[in-house]
């Protein structure tokens, strides 16, 4: 048996190269310098292998924290050559081996079945993974008696639960169900039981379909590569997903793995890689972190191996130096060479795109808008039209999320947990999560009667998707995406057409959004804005409350306090200081009762389990009503050097001039500025559609899915 | 005249080692490659010599890039001999010699005098400070016409307002002063007009006493070298301080400027250094914003010249590391020469030290303690028992501020005002600057009654001053500092004594703080703390409130929304977690029935013009009381890698064992830990005085200040 074992992902040569970026200043030779140093340190610490406590407590973390250096520290064994390294390994797997069977398994505390080592099998198939690709680098080094005991005690009694007590699990089709199957393969591979990998790639039944990685990589993924519950949860699946299928193509190349299902693992990869804000972070569709971002270490590998199996793509160049490493691995040192070679590596910059969801790709999408001003900042603008996230979805369809200047502007909460802050409710998710941050109100959208989409079922909302009316991702000057969701509140129509413009007349490029309503019957339309930073001006008068109130009893509304109202009349402007950059909103609706409120979390909120943020509400009654909005983003302030540039914008007023069934007309006006906004709200409109609509004996015309005419003022 | 023409800060053979600088990786080579490519980027715009607006407009922008740029251009074409900057200077120059006199002087708006450029003219005393540096660099290279009709139609026309039409204020002994005397000496030798020189030294009667610049060092510093105004005006007047200083050792040689007066410009100038956070930020003293720090101009020129003039310091090069740059000038080549010779670089870590207040020193004191911990991390904390800062002063004697890993944790608030942001009350003072910024409940320490201390009268906070008790600051595991404030709230005494404590148990030092207050008649006493992040855990019962209520009507309260209450009991631990770290609070007073109130910035807000900040205070009834608290640095959390460790800390109880005329002892525990906290009451108290506190039996002795032992739990 002994001779077929070897490192899992590594051959003799590919070690022998990588040996040679030792103390070289490349992004491998700097990986290397790193994670040497932060594994010499860890090994400064007292070896501990401890037994149980809940997420976040002390034996959990160091659970966590040694999978990650047995990992460590054989690649580093294999490449420094270093056997202290392959030592401590195999120190701490004996001492995991002498353990491992003593631990009883936890009491259940979620759906998630329970290990000898964690509160639930998900962290177990973590440590399973790392701590046999650890081990399959240092078991030639080991006795016969070690591997044995390391073998018989720790690693075949952790697949045994895997595959045998929970069996059930292992065949899931779910995004932990990657982790399962790529610890249990490679654990196999790592310990000559070969059977392991076979179970892994096609299921316990065998037939690739009921179970096993090629089942899961054929049905979690839409065609577009879009991973449903959104990038935090795609991005902690796409560590297994990569690591697995460099191995699978190291050891099964009979699968092609690359090349499976037309590249699947291309398209979701970048995929993923798509949706990340300019500076890296991910926009937190659904529930999600708001500092999760393309240096997590699943990203690193992603991206590595991506640009090794698919070929240079000089964005992954620009990731490669926000993440400041690559993956310690053959993939990792192409990218580090390719980056090496290139004179000026640029920021990312993603073409915009249309990430369709479902099976077939018929059930929505997620649009993703970016274009860069004239001083080469990048602004991106994402809409949700695709799918509810399953259970951690939120009910924001036709929510969007806008970034620009290196920072969110109209921003998402992400959720409402301390993760891993072991006194906050033990880390995990807080009642919260569903009383606020998963509601609509808690968006940039319309909530309609206070209520929530779907009001607030999953199952309802797992039922529908928003519909998508066109898709403009080409312009250097002009962006425009539009949906429909005609379903997500019952007898309310709704569309919403947001789109970048650049002007010369304008720094950055400008957001304009139309968002229409229709109904029978009357409603209230709450048209939110989440917003960071400090108010500067409005154009209409307000109000503070001298006492505050919760804005409402439910869906979100609980735990908002009302701050201030203001009678904008026909249009509000509000303008507010984030960052070194001031934002100018100007909206308005069809009707000219507008009401602005402004709010802040954190009532009803007994705990102290929410952030403060704040939002500004424009607030109208109506059927039928068009919501337009135009935010621009100007100026600059530095506090430390007391400099303040164009803190008033340009843009001081916008009307609705007309909507109907055939499309709706904005215009917007500042400075010597006149933009007119013509958008087809005909759900079957193409890019040769006529369309005609006459105001007070003006005619406006246009051909397609939209036009913007500047008018000299 | 011409042959005396010369650049009033250079000679030919610096010029010449400067030029060798150009291209080089050193501070200075840095420095010349930063500041031309950002003189190039505004010599691309167009050039414009506006006419008048208020602060934070256009115009005024303006005018302040305009000297900025004149300046540097100046010296950058001394320094690369490129004719292209000269000749900008010289029109930018006539530009502003064809305009000077067409324009009335501004409508005046403060107490400050308005110029013809500016609102102000100490703005004015600027732009004619920083023209003349530039125009005396390039003054032989332009033509006679040239140089006659800057100087008939500007510079003179400029020296005629400062010295005569506005006689009163140059000689005026003031912070602003300053810059009114180094604009008129350093014109009058760039336009070869002696007297002017002589007038800003000796002041217009040429006494050296009513006025100038000899004058303002003598009277404007305390013998520490403290300004009474704080760190952010200080780093304003020390500009002018260095720059006229280094002026006047080149040009009255006689006056052995470096020497006078013991040194002041060398004791001042440490002095403001050594207020600095380890990061280079200033804590925000009196008025000030949040975001001053070393890396102004003005504290860029003083390191530079402070080096250059008084000799070698590594916590210069560690500051100038922080600056990024240094002094384009010859001070600061000798700076970037030590930066260079220097392997490894240390972040400053200046020494604790008590800097008095007052003529004569006896106005009370500015304490400032540091201490290291054991990951290296600087930790700091201040408290002010001095001098009321006059019209920019807080009403905070006894208040302290925190520091620790690389944030400020006991905060400051700064002063409420959007600094040049016009359209935030043209980016002055705001009214809540008084309402809120700096009454005392804003502050770390009791509020009376919620009162202010002096009831907000600046005449009489200006007559009243904190006495120093002790200060140690040498200990690498102790430090202390104690002061009482008997006048400040009429009726009661106070006594503060805060120390940092280093133990092998703890991660940080630990900050103790034990406030004592004596009264005839029954207060109500708060002890407020300004925090940042989020509540982690308390070890008591809060409810929040359902609906949200001002805390009080008056002296800030008005501003304090009452977002939750607590009875605490004997004693209350509140954790929170601020950027990667947790705070743990443990505090307690002699009383049973204390309770904890959290509030939030905002209320009666009617423009939105606070920030957002957060506060707990512990409330408690007595007349003679004693708080104590100790507050614990630990934990590390990153939500970028789900990474808690540590999130509850090692302290858990804090006790108040006795407190009389003789000391007060306090108990602080936690895991395996037990300190005893003796402190001295005795305002007569030396080094050698014992103390002997009887408590059920028990015998508390020390000698001396006070003394801390730990008892084995």
């Amino acid at each position: 048996m002994n001779t077929t074992l070897q490192p899992v992902l590594f051959n003799h040569d590919e070690v022998a190269d990588l040996y040679k970026e030792i103390g070289s200043s490349s992004l491998m030779g700097k990986t290397i310098e790193r994670l040497q140093t932060d594994l010499e340190q860890y090994m400064g610490l007292p070896m501990d292998v401890p037994g149980q406590s809940e997420a976040g407590g002390y034996e959990h973390n160091k659970h966590r924290q040694n999978y990650h250096y047995i990992n460590l520290a054989g690649r580093l064994f294999l490449i420094t050559k270093d056997e202290r390294y392959a030592e401590y390994a195999g120190q701490l797997l004996t001492q995991y081996a002498d353990k491992y069977l003593q631990l009883d398994f936890h009491v259940q505390r979620n759906t998630n079945p329970p290990g000898r080592l964690f509160h639930q099998m998900l962290n177990e198939h973590m440590w399973l993974m790392y701590a046999s690709l650890g081990y399959s680098c240092i078991s030639t080094w080991l006795t016969g008696s070690q591997r044995e005991h390391i073998v018989e005690y720790l690693f075949k009694p952790m697949l045994h639960v895997a595959t045998e007590k929970y069996d059930y699990d292992f065949d899931r089709i779910h995004n932990h169900g990657i982790w399962a199957v790529a610890a249990a393969g490679i654990c196999g591979l790592a310990i000559g039981e070969r059977k392991y990998l076979e179970m892994a790639v096609y299921g316990l039944k065998g037939d690739g379909k009921a179970g096993g990685f090629l089942a899961q990589l054929s049905e979690l993924f839409s065609p577009s590569g879009y991973y449903i519950e959104g990038p935090y949860y795609h991005r902690f699946a796409i560590r297994p997903l990569a690591v697995f299928a460099e191995v699978l193509h190291r050891h099964m190349p009979e699968l092609d793995i690359y090349n499976y299902k037309g590249q699947v693992i291309k398209q979701t990869t970048q995929a993923l890689l798509a949706t990340a804000y300019p500076n890296g972070l991910f926009p937190a569709l659904n529930d999600a972190s708001k500092s999760m971002g393309i240096t997590d270490m699943g990203v690193v590998v992603a991206v590595s191996m991506v640009f090794k199996r698919y070929g240079f793509d000089k964005n992954l160049l620009g990731m490669a130096q926000i993440q400041e490493q690559v993956w310690m691995h053959p993939c990792g040192q192409v990218l580090s060479e390719a980056c090496d070679a290139e004179a000026n590596i640029e920021p990312p910059f993603w073409p915009s795109v249309e990430l369709n969801e479902g099976p077939d790709g018929t059930c929505g999408a997620q649009g993703f808008l970016r274009m860069q001003g004239n001083d080469k900042d990048i602004c991106q603008l994402s809409m949700n039209y695709g799918q509810h996230g399953m259970g951690h979805g939120h009910f924001d369809t036709l929510g969007v999320a806008f970034y620009s200047r290196g920072q969110e502007v109209l921003r998402e909460y992400g959720f409402a947990r301390w993760v891993n802050i072991e006194p906050k409710f033990g880390g995990r998710y807080l009642d919260e999560n569903k009383s606020y941050a998963r509601q609509t109100i808690n968006h940039n959208g319309v909530t309609v009667d206070e209520g929530c989409q779907n009001h607030f079922a999953v199952d309802r909302a797992d039922r529908m998707h928003g519909k998508p009316h066109f898709f403009i991702g080409e312009g250097t000057e002009l962006q425009a995406m539009s949906a429909f969701a005609d379903e997500h509140y019952p007898g309310v129509g709704m569309q919403r057409t947001v789109m970048l413009l650049k002007s010369d007349q304008l720094e950055n490029p400008l957001l304009i959004d139309l968002y229409r309503l229709t109904s029978d019957k009357p409603h209230q339309y709450d048209y939110s804005h989440q917003y960071q930073g400090q108010i500067i001006r409005t154009d209409f008068e307000y109000k503070t409350n001298s006492e505050l109130h919760p804005l409402g009893d439910n869906y979100g509304y609980q735990h908002l306090w009302n701050l201030a109202r203001g009678e904008a009349g026909s249009h509000a402007l509000v303008s507010w200081l984030q960052g070194n950059s001031y934002y100018t909103w100007l909206g308005t609706s069809s009707r000219i009762d507008n009401e602005v409120i402004f709010t802040q979390t954190g009532a009803n909120d007994s705990q102290f389990n929410l952030r403060h943020e704040t939002s500004f509400i424009m607030r109208t009654t109506g059927k039928d009503l068009l919501f337009a909005s135009a935010l621009e983003t100007h100026g600059y302030f530095n506090e430390a050097v007391e400099a303040s540039v164009d803190a008033r914008g340009k843009l001081n007023n916008i009307d609705v001039l007309a909507h109907n069934e055939t499309g709706s007309v904005v215009a917007i006006e500042g400075e010597g500025i006149r933009f007119i906004v013509m958008v087809s709200n005909q759900p079957n409109v193409t890019d040769t559609t006529e369309h005609r609509i006459i105001i007070n004996d003006k005619t406006y015309s246009w051909k397609g899915f939209l036009a913007v005419e500047q008018e000299t003022k």
